[in-house]
């Protein structure tokens, strides 16, 4: 009953990267598309896609849109430019000449936000674009748009977060008995650590997507930053606490403080009745503390491919129906 | 970071009904008003208010502003009319003349949107005004933004959600071995039930809101809606169900059928780890399942004075930068 359109709209996007997200996110439009085109009145189009290498092999992707040459797809004339490649050298290069261009800009990259992120809003405001990045904190948990949008009325007093899902997976598997470096194995097998997980298990990757919150959330400068990782955790640590009924989790959390406000990272022993330590496994949750709305926690799955291909793509359909 | 505006742009604000939600509207404009001048360049200024009282006490408020005559406030030319008033006859001809007027809409009441949505938004459509309802379903908890935004990409398989918050704070207390009609006489004394709590115990209310997320999750159409209250719970059968490591919950579900979208509203016994199991006291909480994105979860307060205000003014900070 709430959706309203005249006539069909087309949004031409161009697409930067065809791996794991990147191959969601093509399958996700080919399902959804006539889904979203009859109920919301816009066309998705993938007009380019660029890959590192042609010879892959591409299951049933149209191979006449696949190219190695990156300007080739960002200069097609898109409406938004989706950055799925990943890094942040060549990552930012190819979203610096997309916004020059006059795209929108759609990125699932915290590591680009976090390390250039002021630079490239400045000068997508100038361009008068957008840059949609929902995919980039907590993959298909819509944890961007609750605090851009849903607590814009609202001063921000804490985010508190498990934002790593491998972190979360190996001290779950911990809490089954496993030893660290068992668990971080496991947490590899079924595709939810990178062969290096330094980044994940360091709280890095946590602190990095902490960051980009706290830029949304709060107008005051960052003062202190302090980033722990879980390593240090034994699996009898694990079995201690649960004894006492707690649970450790990898906790990032960012408050006011005088002067602005302090990021952390550690793990934490918390109470099994804290709202955090029910999220288990390789999910996300984020609890926001506003002054008026009290406590919000969203959870669900942080990662993977088609929930972070999901995310990716309603920041396309909104761009494509502003 | 991620704010940008080159002037600030005024929102002119007509405000229908000074009650619970009202009150706390005004209070939280005037706290948060800087801040989101500040950070968003929006200046939101209440031009109008209407009560059905000119006598009564109204503590801060500027009383130049109150009026008891509702043309006077919906007809002052304002961007934006807040509805506030509650119920369906005069609230749903003061919704009808905003929009005539041309004025955008912003309503907490459910029970409109539940009678009358599909006309009501037809209107806005036709007269290009846009109706913010996010106060309607579970007060300061962004669900109906993440519904219509976050998971825009995805195709809804079901909605499960604690919808009424009486209920529960009703169920939670006769876990702790109150009786039915001393743990509702508790939520009346506690402010969390009306003076005639039918609508919140007889499972209405939640449909009514499970209504407004079903229009707006799938695009099928309702084939059946099942609606049973909680009164038949005794507080043996709580105990029974505890003892059975299982809590009882006012459970509200859409989800797909043959032909369409089956509504339920009943008293479930969950296990202890179910995720709504969780939802405790006056709380509500959602979830989500998407194809592509598994199970998201949104909790926390559904009502309350601010929570609900805040909810309110993020549909009008919505609009009025759009």
């Amino acid at each position: 009953m709430l959706r309203h359109w005249d006539k069909v709209r087309t949004i031409r996007v161009a697409l930067l990267g065809l791996g794991t997200v990147g191959g969601g996110f093509v399958r996700l439009v080919e399902r959804e598309h006539a889904r979203i085109r009859d109920r919301i009145g816009l066309e998705i189009e993938i007009a380019a896609i660029l890959v590192r290498d042609r010879e892959k092999d591409r299951g049933d992707v149209d191979r006449s849109l696949i190219t190695t040459t990156a300007v080739d797809v960002i200069d097609a004339g898109c409406d938004v430019v989706v950055e799925l490649v990943g890094g942040v050298h060549c990552a930012g290069a190819y979203v610096r000449r997309a916004i020059n261009n006059g795209s929108h800009v759609v990125t699932a990259n915290k590591a680009l936000l976090a390390a250039t992120g002021r630079e490239l809003f400045d000068a997508a405001s100038a361009n008068g674009v957008q840059i949609g990045f929902e995919a980039s904190v907590c993959g298909g948990v819509p944890v961007v748009r609750a605090l851009r949008r849903g607590l814009a009325g609202d001063s921000l007093e804490s985010i508190t977060g498990i934002l790593n899902g491998t972190s979360n997976y190996v001290l779950s598997r911990m809490e089954d008995g496993l030893p660290f470096a068992d668990a971080v194995k496991l947490a590899q097998e079924h595709g939810f650590a990178e062969a290096h997980p330094t980044l994940d298990l360091s709280g890095e990757d946590a602190a990095q997507k902490l960051e980009i919150l706290t830029s949304l959330g709060f107008d005051s400068e960052v003062v202190s930053r302090s980033v722990h990782g879980i390593e240090w955790i034994d699996v009898d640590d694990v079995a201690r606490a649960r004894r006492r009924g707690n649970v450790f989790r990898q906790v990032a959390e960012a408050r006011r403080v005088a002067g602005g406000v302090a990021l952390t990272v550690a793990a934490r022993e918390l109470p099994l009745a804290h709202p955090l330590a029910s999220v288990r496994d390789e999910n996300n949750g984020v609890v926001f503390r506003g002054n008026a709305v009290g406590e919000v926690m969203l959870t669900g799955r942080g990662a993977g491919s088609l929930p972070t291909a999901a995310a990716v793509l309603s920041d396309v359909i909104e761009i494509g129906s502003a």
